[in-house]
């Protein structure tokens, strides 16, 4: 991590992942950057899990959907000279802050430092608590069409189905955007097994985890919600003892060299 | 993480990802579970990286190449009783070993406890590195064709560049196989801009750390090993600064509720 100089003109942020929910999946680097961090900018849910590190701490805490607001804050706050660390819950490189961060640096013309601390993303926390539902190829979709229209979504999901890719979706589903995750099962119906394995985790190794095992024929049945990462299998992953598993490779079991 | 008893029958076995390389990446989570395990097995490269958690500790090192023979090892173990640390680099989950461990203890039908304990992925810790690459709907693609043959690869490839996914390549070239990231880049250059930005992290957050940022056009004239993650921007990647940026969206700029 760089070093940082309190005095200097242009200051340092951190754009830190936190991880999937639980201090124990937090990184040394991550806390680091919270401990040494002047101010620390966050969405209130993803502070409330880290309030450990914020204890006489300058905090500025928002509200869900405030993400531009949020990296504004940032990089002024940075540029005035100070140690930023603006959270972003799992990993922030992935559907997360680090990139708007980059976007809005770019048009204000910032001279800030910006180091990205990567943190266990969802997929990653969501994979291990079912098993090994990716280990081979996979592809994170997100079926949030705020920001993409939805027929380069449907593509993108026809591509992976198509491709036998597993398949983790991101955003499948909010109490207003419902129909989506109808969409995407019907379109890896079109290509997989009914029978394919579909683990879902939930708010994973936060107090109110939940892990479900379903099939694609079913898992409409199941609860998804806005905390949910949804992992659909391909055509050779299986369910056993309750773990999903995808084997590592297509050719004959355990030949490695 | 489980409690174990130590007298009890079944043992646990813990697959714990490391990190792609410097401690401050290995999550307190997989500390403790190297801490609390009375035997770890790893390839040598990866337990050398974390020897500050060996200190008095019974160490199975093994050659690379032996993931087989690691994880039986660890299987074997962990019924005898013992509590098991099996170390992966990277996540245990992304190309690693944890789907091995459970094909594995299905066979052998073992009952012994198995717990995933995530890790920063190389996908995480090389896109952190080079800026925010990812952010939007990506791929993983290996590029081995030791487990999996090539028609599949290629047919991945093809999904991926067309739908217009960022793509990450894991063991994109070793000495022995050089062709495949030619073929690769081949493929993308029939759906993508040359300009498409490229960025290349090998042993990342190592002391050998290093980093490369070039084009879809460019790319072959980069040092790519055994070491390196490539990671392929989609139609709106761009470099700014030196670090490489994808957008979050193909919506209006900032447009988020």
């Amino acid at each position: 991590m760089a070093e940082h100089n309190h005095g200097g003109g242009q200051g340092t942020l951190y754009v830190v992942g936190t991880g999937p929910g639980s201090l124990e999946h937090l990184t040394p680097a991550a806390a680091k950057a919270l401990q040494q961090a002047d101010v620390v900018v966050g969405y209130r849910t993803y502070l409330d899990l880290i309030s450990d590190f914020l204890v006489n701490k300058e905090v500025i805490a928002s509200e869900m959907m405030k993400e531009v607001d949020r990296c504004r804050q940032s990089l002024e706050l940075a540029s005035s000279g100070k140690l930023v660390a603006l959270v972003s819950g799992g990993d922030p490189g992935i559907y997360a802050m680090a990139g708007l961060v980059f976007e809005m640096a770019k048009d204000l013309d910032s001279s800030c430092n910006i180091e990205v601390v990567p943190g266990i993303a969802a997929v990653n926390g969501c994979a291990a608590r079912l098993g090994a539902p990716l280990m081979h190829d996979f592809a994170a979709v997100s079926l949030s069409d705020l920001l993409t229209p939805w027929p380069v979504i449907e593509k993108r999901l026809n591509a992976v189905a198509m491709a036998d890719f597993v398949c983790a979706i991101y955003n499948p589903k909010s109490k207003k955007r419902t129909e989506q995750i109808v969409k995407a099962r019907e379109i890896f119906l079109a290509h997989r097994d009914p029978q394919t394995p579909v683990g879902i985790v939930s708010a994973a190794t936060r107090e109110n985890e939940y892990i479900q095992l379903t099939t694609l024929e079913d898992m409409l049945d199941a609860d998804i919600n806005m905390q949910s990462t949804v992992i659909i299998g391909n055509s050779q992953s299986y369910v056993w003892k309750g773990k999903m598993i995808t084997p590592r490779g297509y050719a004959e079991k355990y030949q490695l060299k």
